[in-house]
């Protein structure tokens, strides 16, 4: 919340470090090790995170349903970690995960993030298709186990699976989809913008939490429209192992949604934010 | 909680730098394309508070609403994320919208922070005004974006507008806006004080989150009594798409509240916790 | 979660600097300004604390009463932040309130962090009994802004005050005060411990963090209990303005058992972690 | 989430300091006052643990329960932190211990999590040993501590032991402890790995808080499966204080469990993440 730094001298010396773009193909990256460890790092965070997930919203409706047998209407009606926790079992493992794996693969564990990341050119094309490779695995498996957990369950209680809700609209959920998106891709690239580091020295960039938040936020608004996607691997993942009619037909949202709000972010945080456009133009102030 | 460092020698040497008063009127800053980009900024930060904030409030009430078809008295009187998941919806946007936009735009998000950073000096009249009215113009397009999601149910569940509940007086809902404001400006004082990084180094300063915090504190203390405004823009956004005689009847309270509290937490800041009355009045240890 | 660095060198060369006993009386320190304004923001952020904290717990109440006017079962039974709300409300606040006074008083806001930092020789007597009379005031005053806000709620709803809940000795809730406020004095210890900074580098010193999470913690535990007090100067705000007999009678309960406590977590840290006793006796090792 | 940096010449020069293996058998520690200061503070942490998280199960327990003397079924249903609110207390217990007593005894508290690191080499047998001993002491300490507090209560809500709920095999059991304990050590090694600091500077490591959000998580998912383990120390402590034939039939899954979800944990750690197979190999570029 401090005045802004004079950036008269914007387009001269910097004190920070912008990346080139990284080349849309870069066949050298796969003869490392470290390409399919990140691969690897990728695929077990989002298992994990579809397993700690979904478990929890199958624990939450298993412990709450009002037709299971020896039903108590006191004491199991507000049992549950409700669904304030389903979204802190949410965000709270994107912060972890991303914590964890930042080092390793960048932790993206959502292919909206990587599609992002793509098109502000920070990952390659390569990358970017396999990075969604292994997160639609990991989902597919982390779902997988928790059907295999709660084999009576999973079913009845919708298997965690993303679908419209009743009393909305296909516009609607789509809406809700990119905006959601958006802020947490926004975060994203506010949290790991190189220029972050060297001006707002008063704001240690603890990254991870406030991109958990951005999950657990969105979560809180939209779970009542769509049960909330924002993370493609998420939906597509429940989605094979529930595998019922409704979750695939309402799948294309989950996936047009996040990439539409992915772009959107990319594009504000890359020719608003950091001004990519003006600098194209030619300076604003030389023009005034 | 260390011991307070002497501070004998306060007016001699300073190991931190503090800036000198923003001028009044800064004509150069309306040349620089940061200064449109910080606006650009404030606008989409307001845009997605109200958007992600009175979404959740309409979805819990909604959710949790017994004269709805198809009401299902066990399982639904609990739904929804309840009143704490409502005051984590306001406390978190803050938190995750002040660490994107601190970069770019000081991150306000609020016309009470801006008339505070205004009264101390560190924001020109200018941008103050420029800022609250693209705060103003974002919280209403984030509620039109809610309106036209949940057509059917936002004029229902009264908006999210803020509205002084029954059973309070004007004087206490005008007293619970500025105590609010006060605890929030207060924050953002402390956080972003030049002094505190030389002296604290002892306490890292991650300004975001104790910002954050206070909102949510304020929101789990005043929702019985006002809703909790301590955001002008956030009950005139409200008012605006709501559009109901009682809220714009208690709008006033909605701003007078908050730049009192502002001002008050500006005035505890600026003279008795930096001492700049002090200063004023010559030291105090050399009159006693 | 690293290995424990070697210490056999531990009376030889330190890393650290550790600040000489603070002396039993210092005049030096009642000419100065910084003293004062120590005991001005110990008092506003006591009155802040006790008027959010108190304000949620009487909110709360209010909401979820069954024998209010116009009482809704099935909407009203579950209103209200909870039980959980209250806990996040004392922490939350401790939080933010240690954040925004640690570079000016300290951020004590509790007669029993004062104690126990004034048994390990951090402040003098003169101070610590100044902050003692200046947190209580800041309470009662917090205490009796509650009341004049929530008139009609403040007496019924039990004024917020501390007492020994039906079915627990008197034993019991001292203990309960006792090791509840250990917990919070020991990390206010280990948050602050010079040698931390310098051995543990690889865990940033958040300090206000985990102080608000310990009392966060403290209160899920013992609200049943005595409705945790931890701090003589919330229990004494709350007994002075709702003034009824059972909240004197078990007023002792809330000085004798956070004092104990802090003693406790004073000797734990200086005689055990500090191995002060040890530095008495002489080397350990050479005994050996 | 940046690109990750190339490791081409990862097996040249490091920017970071890689400490050998602990040695097995390390005698000379047994002569040193910081080995037994260690063992003190895992005692009295763990001690801590079991009576904040135990306190808060029986308290909600008994708070919620229809079958006391005055149950009121309004006000009472809703009564206590909830499941959510456990869940916070054993995950935010762990975030203050881990914090306080991390440079005293690494933070442990939980034998799994030494199991983990003796097996990475970070502590030798002897101290790994001594800690368990020492952690299980701490946690029966702390849930007699419980017993005696809540005298009526304890065995009527089940002590706080960890037993498998009904509807669910053992092998369902052993292997939601068996990942969930994954979920926690596989975090403690991320936050801990030297490599981390070297190559991440951009995300500081605040390492007590995502090791606590784990716990958060990993309780939200499987507190209807297990009532959580993946701490033996945890789950031997409140069964030999509980002492019921169910809890002790159980006990198996609970040490099992969180040893070999440690194991593969220390394994994915340092051969896939690390990359210590790879060495041990050869460098796979120059085979490929």
């Amino acid at each position: 919340m401090a005045k802004e730094v004079s950036e008269a001298g914007e387009f001269a010396a910097k004190d920070y470090h912008d990346p080139p773009p990284t080349p849309l193909f870069d066949m050298e990256e796969l003869t490392k090790w470290s390409f399919y460890r990140a691969l690897i790092a990728e695929f077990i965070a989002t298992l994990l995170f579809l397993y700690i997930t979904v478990l929890t919203v199958i624990g939450y409706k298993s412990q709450s349903d009002d037709k299971k047998a020896g039903y108590d209407p006191v004491n199991d009606a507000c049992n549950g970690v409700g669904i304030l926790g389903i979204a802190w079992a949410f965000g709270g493992m994107i912060f972890i995960l991303v914590y964890c794996t930042a080092g390793i693969s960048g932790g993206h564990i959502n292919p909206a993030v990587t599609f992002g990341l793509f098109l502000a050119r920070k990952v390659s094309l390569i990358r970017a298709v396999m990075y969604m490779v292994a997160q639609c695995l990991g989902a597919i498996c982390g779902c997988g186990l928790v059907k295999a957990f709660q084999k009576s369950y999973y079913n009845r209680y919708g298997g965690g699976a993303n679908e419209l809700n009743a009393g909305y609209t296909k516009g609607t959920g789509l809406g809700a989809e990119i905006i959601g998106t958006f802020v947490l891709v926004y975060t994203v690239f506010s949290a790991t913008d190189p220029k972050r580091n060297a001006r707002d020295s008063h704001i240690p960039v603890l990254a991870p939490l406030p991109i958990g938040f951005a999950v657990f936020m969105v979560h809180l608004a939209t779970i009542p429209i769509t049960g909330t996607g924002i993370n493609p691997a998420r939906s597509f993942g429940a989605a094979v192992i529930y595998n019922q009619e409704k979750a695939w037909d309402d799948q294309w949202i989950f996936w047009v949604g996040p990439f539409i709000g992915a772009a959107i972010a990319a594009f504000y945080h890359q020719y608003i934010l950091r001004a990519a456009a003006i600098k194209a133009l030619g300076s604003f102030r030389s023009n005034a």
